[in-house]
């Protein structure tokens, strides 16, 4: 038998690591109902190659929100207003990953009815991958768009300003693509997300000029300088003569619609105006913006699947500059890496591995069983 | 007297050269009540410094659309799915100009009742600047997001392919502020509209790198490139590394929300596999996207409103890193451009005003009053 501890990139089965994260949260208080769409939400992170939002996160983020009460596992989820189409919804800081799902369920059936259906999200919690829920509704004919703020976290500061007074606020779509793999965008609006710069930070590696920039705008390739204070996320769009206006502009966006109309935490606050300009406030009472729609029940016919599916595999057709690069779209080789995983497995690196053991004795959950390879 | 003619950098008033387009759109066949709507859309570009899209384009863009019947001045909108908070509309070719307002006033009646209001338009035209419409309906205290594909029209390539498959896709938010200026994205998902590299060609000036790239994805400055088709838009986020899949992916969730999802025409299309991969096809039967929230229809109460003044205000009040250059956010520069506009004239460049009077002796319209300096 292959000694899972020691191998160097263990591959393991998804369903069981599924099983493992299910028992670690239902340990947890959460309803198995709940728990099984959660546990989904966060191994599609290392299914699909974005290991900054997959299991890394389990003893990094979620537990310690359990440990410090700051998820409420089994609260109800509140209907503050419900104007038919819309509604405006208190998450009662249940469980993020469960909750993204849940509430585009809800906007789902809205515009089932309406054609289009939207959720104005507050007291959330962290929702791991956004496309992770906006796919769930592709696949099933919908559109799906969701956002969230990240409460009173400050992250990156304003073009010219000197305190971080916003969060990377991802945005995500989904849209169905006929019979081939769904478009799904999940993008924060900084250059790159956090948990990227913290996974080069974990393993020793520089990062590219144009994800962070010093207290000078001189590019800053030690990944430490994040949680340091003294290096600083680009906007999308890099300079402001390339489009630093726009990531910024974008973050306001998901601020607007996601956090300032469900009345949820906000980062841009004078309670920002403090630190070295690095991170400061905590992610509570976030926000979300969850809409769907229903391109059957808006227009009564069913012309836009079929649209969908030709406009899709015209992207997929254009002819590549490079003839080893086929053209895509977003979506499409997190598709691949998740077929590739269920078929063969996650290969999970060694550290990751050990944690998943450590975590499975100190909660008294069986580890996910061996390495299929 | 000045000799208009001949000065440098007349200044025109704002209401002169409002009243001039009017006139020149009502020449055209555009009802009174739209062609003033449509005229303060174009005179904004002008005013608010987004010369790319203002007087300049009504010989350029406007007058040839309806030269060509490509505009249809008196057409009614239809209604061709209605929801009640959603609707599919034929824009029937009216003029964008005015069609863009419409139908946020359109989904805001439907948000009036709903909270939520949205219309999915097909076979539109040309809209101006997108952050004119949002703007006007921040300044009414609601959030209006506005979108739309190029139609037909492909500006620019996938990410690694060989020929233009989307626009620019312009995509606008706007929202109240409180009593400060309202905050207004308006942008190109391209590192900049291809507006602004006309505007330098016009000029004879180089243009920046990070806004067109050559066939092997070297960066070009020379703006003349674009229309010779050998230099080709780079999106919004600039190399792979820093986020060019997302300037790509919110092209695309423009092109799905505006185009796909109203049956106007698409960008990615087996039509596009011609030419050098500069700009092919042609802008008609432009899709768009109008949505609009009304906070106190949603939520039942007031409080949004507050907590977005203190937010903006937060912005607005963060230090500086250069004392000289205040923070603020997308929309503050161009409504104090607009507010000297309206109080000193609009500075034209003198190829600009000569062509007004050119245009106004063709029309037989008259010009509009002198230079105010």
């Amino acid at each position: 038998m292959l000694d899972i501890e020691t191998a160097d990139r263990p591959s393991v089965d998804h369903d069981e690591l599924v099983g493992f994260v299910t028992k670690i949260f239902t340990g947890r208080g959460v309803p198995a109902d709940r728990a099984v769409v959660a546990a989904r939400a966060l191994v599609y992170g290392d299914a699909a190659g974005l290991g900054s939002h997959g299991l890394a996160n389990l003893t990094r983020l979620y537990l310690p929100l359990f440990d410090a009460r700051r998820v409420a596992p089994a609260a109800d989820l509140t209907v503050l207003s419900d104007r038919g189409p819309a509604a405006v919804i208190d998450a009662e800081r249940t469980l993020g990953l469960w909750t993204a799902s849940a509430v585009l369920d809800d906007a789902a059936e809205r515009a089932a009815r309406y054609g289009v259906g939207v959720c104005f999200v507050r007291n959330a919690t962290h929702f791991g991958c956004a496309g992770f829920h906006t796919r769930a509704q592709a696949l099933q004919g919908r559109i799906a768009l969701l956002s969230s703020n990240c409460g009173g976290q400050r992250i990156a500061r304003p073009p010219g300003g000197r305190y971080a007074m916003l969060g990377t606020n991802p945005l995500s779509i989904a849209a169905p693509a006929g019979a081939a793999d769904p478009f799904v965008l999940d993008m924060s609006t900084t250059a790159v997300p956090t948990g990227k710069i913290r996974v080069a930070a974990r393993r020793g590696e520089p990062i590219p000029e144009g994800w962070l920039v010093d207290a000078a705008g001189s590019p800053v390739t030690d990944p430490a300088a994040l949680d340091r204070g003294d290096g600083f996320p680009v906007w999308l769009g890099g300079r402001p003569a390339t489009g630093a206006y726009k990531g910024y502009g974008l973050a306001l966006l998901v601020e607007v619609l996601s956090a300032l109309v469900s009345g949820a935490g906000l980062g841009p606050d004078a309670a920002a105006f403090t630190g070295s300009g690095g991170p400061t406030g905590r992610d509570d009472d976030i926000g979300y913006f969850a809409m769907i729609i229903d391109p059957v029940a808006l227009r009564g016919d069913s012309a836009v699947a079929p649209a969908a599916e030709a406009m899709f595999a015209a992207l997929r057709e254009c002819a590549p500059i490079d003839p080893d690069e086929p053209v895509g779209y977003p979506g499409l080789r997190e598709a691949e890496r998740v077929r590739a995983s269920l078929a063969e497995g996650i290969a999970l690196d060694s550290a990751l591995w050990a944690e998943v053991l450590a975590l499975a004795r100190a909660e008294g959950v069986d580890a996910p069983a061996g390495a299929l390879r």
